[in-house]
């Protein structure tokens, strides 16, 4: 099958032909891709950020954002059958850590990551776990949702995780309405009534974020800080949401939030520096936010599949595949009602999503 | 009546004749000290440290942490009467905001707090608010309570937070075996079932830890990041309690939390540098306390009373207050089961609270 | 001032003369009212039902869903001024309690509770509490609101802590869609993403259903357990808000929760009977609710001047409050989208809102 | 090898020479029992009570409360090794439906239930899943534990639910010391610093709890929750924990709980009969229990190996099987600290916990 795979850091990934996985553990299934994301993480996987952390033997194929069709199952499979079409969670895991036994997929102390960790889903076909299969209606077109897979469950899961504090007459701010933050802004939208405050240095995000659901946009240009502030009476937000977290959104975000507040993480890149004087005194929280749970997924399906959450992506054939990482990497891929729709028939295909999220 | 004034920063408060407080608002309550705290926020209000903050102005009286007996009531008070035995919230709040409104007295929008924003408590009376006063037994002694008013309600706030996060086979590291930490400990060993590990760098107080119901203690002599790791087998803490947060603390601290573990800074004085992605990787947080509850104190009071929770302190009388200070000052006054059972009817007398959070 | 007062059990309240209410107790407020609900608690009150709970001596002002501007202040309050638009919590609570310490003001020790323990609101003035006091917009017209001060506010108070339970995939059933239940609807809609079925005897009010945001509508004609079985594929509902709860509701609410659910009594006058195996066996929780929170006012207010919550009701003159009682028990005041406009400078009037629970 | 079997409803089970189970899934463990708990379950499965609900085919072998030695694992397992101690969850899960993902074991759509729907586990193997083996330590001895498989998870999962209700000054009900109440009992005493109030008919019972934890007891004599109105100064207890649920102690149990109280329910046999109208008048909640989550069961079995929680059982060999059984239906076993030391070597052997819940 084809499948595209790295060879070499800081090189661009490469077509090659190589065998199909096939099913080994009793839980293991075989997925057909019909559509695989392509996001900044990619990126920086390319540029060898992940090495160390990963330790992944080249060459691999990438991919870690994966929807499509069940094409084979093992013996212990009882969950999807041959033809279903599934999303992938991120990350197989073992079921019987405290993690998995508690729902904490994403702490699962034996997790594995296709496209980081081992092949993931650049390719005619994955292997992966019962466990990560998320059953979909069978008219949804994978290319349309692959995306949600990472990218959506990370925004998904903070969002839910600070719905408790978001009842009606709070503020949440949302820094970044690229990849993750236009789906952040949308589950904001479907699950709470909380004003809805979005910064971005991009003119076009926040048209979209205003489509999306933004009650304001603050553009993102030295004053967001003072711009919050201003439309919350000088208290500061209930929850910043930063989908950025580097090139000072980390200490923007921070700074954005009132007394009580708090700052969920969900980009990375940046260094938090502040005194534990501004933390305690204010009593203000730092949360830290990663991906997110196989029923976080399921549940974002549910807002998909009723139309609450869609994507705004751009999809490429697998050929192209070095123009979408090129798009991706010059900002040619501003989040937009923009998808091209894919031809039945023509996967794999992959949708890229603008994200400044390495993990989704 | 007496009451100790500071008249100049860096300058020893002086021991003054003053007129005694009256009954202004509805809801003011003139209490009889019997004890007030000394603690390091005393030393650092003398040091100026808090003058920008709060803008007090020179002379007045100390005193943040008190308890004694009910003197006179305003028109609008029903919840005590003249003699009852009282210790104090530290905050006397409006009672009308949404905080009030929620239970979070520390964020009224409204609230004072004698002893740093007016008059405190080292003296032989005090004007505060009906919302501010907890009955307690009559047989109780204020003094032997005054210091939970602050340090203790701080303490007891933040192990209530965690509490959820502690079920049987979690691990929490309290850093700073002081005047808060060592009644965290307590609280901790009364409330829930977790593996309780104190570091700190006093033999001493780890020696009174162990009685306080601390499993394991480590010397914080440089390798405190490594033994944690050690005794909990690679995985990191559940929870980080950290009293001090300053001078390095603030670092270990975080770096002592395991996968989704929670770092809650209690303490203040240092700075946290952390990267964003050590945030998100794991998905950690960061959690802010401040003081406590008006419930939290009440609830504290009911382990005081049921002797699961005992104040190691050393009181003093008024006269000797400078002693008071300079004992604190210089570390004279470790922790400890020293408590100078003051004579009945010599009051207004101190008691003395080694801590290294500034709030207390 | 004119008043509707109730002078003896099972006979029609009577419009009288009376002198207008002053200002006793340091935070008392006179409200000149602008609207007051009618509900079938007040028919349930001039049955005498609710003679035996409360005792109040004939004869007294109905009138427990209040609005209207602030008249006078007592000495104490700081959190509203005369001419202050506001919407009045139904019961003046004391600030001090445990119950009003943890923001659980339905819970205070020493509520009173104005139409029912004392004068209420169907007049032209009416004394309560500055803790009672919400204050809106002053461009709100206190007859377009009133009704929210207690059947909105009973609505809204079950539907926020069924909140953590009705993420997306969930099913919530709502079991009257009358006075209450129309607010929960759309209490339901902004704050949740779960799919809606609402049962109710009333065909015109499952199509007001429609409108508000129920997925789907079930005629309660004998069948509607088993049309709820269906609609879940055989699971049952993880929530019923039951705003009945009497001639079978009860039973029929408790039957269509699915394992692990939790059924909401809301309205009353039937009787369980559920043998405890059944609660057991699936896990099955029965949760009450009374009235709500301060604080859950001030957020469904939030909800009402956005638009995502409007009131069904219809308007009378005051000096037509016999009227008002007719129809209410007479069922001649669905509810539907016939507000009728009250004219300014014409108050005060009374908006009626059909319910099925005494308490609204 | 021999089993405890019943081959007929109200027959006494016969011990039989049987196969021994093998390993079919790929996840199977076979388990060498060490010990297999007794309770009235077994007396009700005997008189046919679960027939109905099971519909298991006769004969086969009893024994839900198991614990014991990993034989032989399937393919599949990861999680423990052959030689390993172990203790059982009762409900051996599938691991993939939305339960199970959430961490709610019990409320698995798949699970089996070995000793009610398949066979069980008083034999000297049982066939199980590696999703129900919790590790233990190895120098646990399997019959001093194996009733914490269902009598305690149920008890523990109960008191779990109830900790955020617990703080200190609140005063939780306990009904019935017996089986599951001794073990309820002293998770209470470990895990909350809520006051202990202890209801049963056996003055045995009572001085048990006393040792155990319980602060207060009261002889169930009829005047039962007027003593427990007294004890609470008439506003009743914050929490009632009901291990019978039957014979009255079904309406006793509501009746105890004051305003915003919770009643839980666990044991069962009885009907509840209760006015809507007393649920909502002070928003009462009825909670249903069952068992409890795998991660229920090992944080039990670390309150167990620290010693905070102590089974209070008699052991009998095998061969006496019909011994335990008819001393458990004399009421012949009261709770007390009588554990019988099994001789190693000399398993299996079975020991009884009284208990007045069947799923125990």
């Amino acid at each position: 099958m084809k499948a595209v795979r790295l060879h070499a850091f800081h090189a661009q990934p490469v077509i090659d032909e190589v065998p199909e996985p096939t099913v080994g553990e009793p839980l293991d299934v075989i997925v057909k891709i019909g559509g695989a994301g392509v996001c900044r993480t990619d990126l920086h996987i390319i540029e060898g950020q992940w090495d160390a952390a990963m330790g992944t033997p080249l060459p691999y194929i990438l991919g870690h954002e994966n929807a499509g069709w069940v094409h084979q199952v093992g013996s212990g499979v009882t969950n999807v059958a041959v033809g279903d079409t599934v999303i992938l969670h991120p990350t197989p895991t073992c079921g019987l850590c405290r993690a998995c036994r508690a729902g904490d997929d994403m702490h699962c102390v034996a997790a594995e990551f296709p496209g980081l960790s081992r092949d993931g889903g650049m390719a005619e076909y994955l292997r992966t776990s019962a466990r990560a299969c998320v059953k979909l209606d069978p008219q949804t077109r994978p290319a349309d949702v692959a995306a949600l897979a990472d990218a959506g469950i990370t925004a998904y899961h903070a969002v839910r995780k600070a719905i408790p504090l978001l009842y009606p007459g709070t503020t949440c701010v949302v820094i970044g309405a690229g990849g993750l933050g236009h789906i952040g802004i949308q589950c904001l939208a479907a699950l709470t009534a909380t004003r809805i405050i979005v910064v971005d240095r991009n003119p076009d995000a926040l048209k979209l974020a205003e489509q999306l659901g933004a009650h304001h946009t603050v553009v993102g240009d030295g004053g967001q800080v003072g711009a919050v502030r201003d439309l919350t009476g000088g208290a500061g937000a209930n929850v910043v949401l930063d989908f950025v977290a580097e090139q000072g959104a980390e200490q923007d975000g921070f700074a954005m939030t009132g007394r009580a507040g708090s700052y969920f993480v969900i980009g990375y890149g940046g260094q938090l520096q502040i005194p534990t004087l501004d933390i305690i005194s204010t009593e203000r929280n730092i949360i830290g936010n990663i991906v997110g749970t196989y029923n976080d997924l399921a549940e974002l399906m549910v807002l998909a599949q009723t139309g609450r959450v869609t994507l705004h992506t751009r999809t490429y054939p697998m050929e192209a595949v070095a123009d979408a990482f090129a798009d991706l990497d010059a900002g040619r891929v501003p989040p937009g009602p923009n998808i091209r729709t894919p031809q039945e028939g023509q996967w794999p295909r992959n949708c890229v999503s603008v994200t400044k999220r390495a993990s989704c």
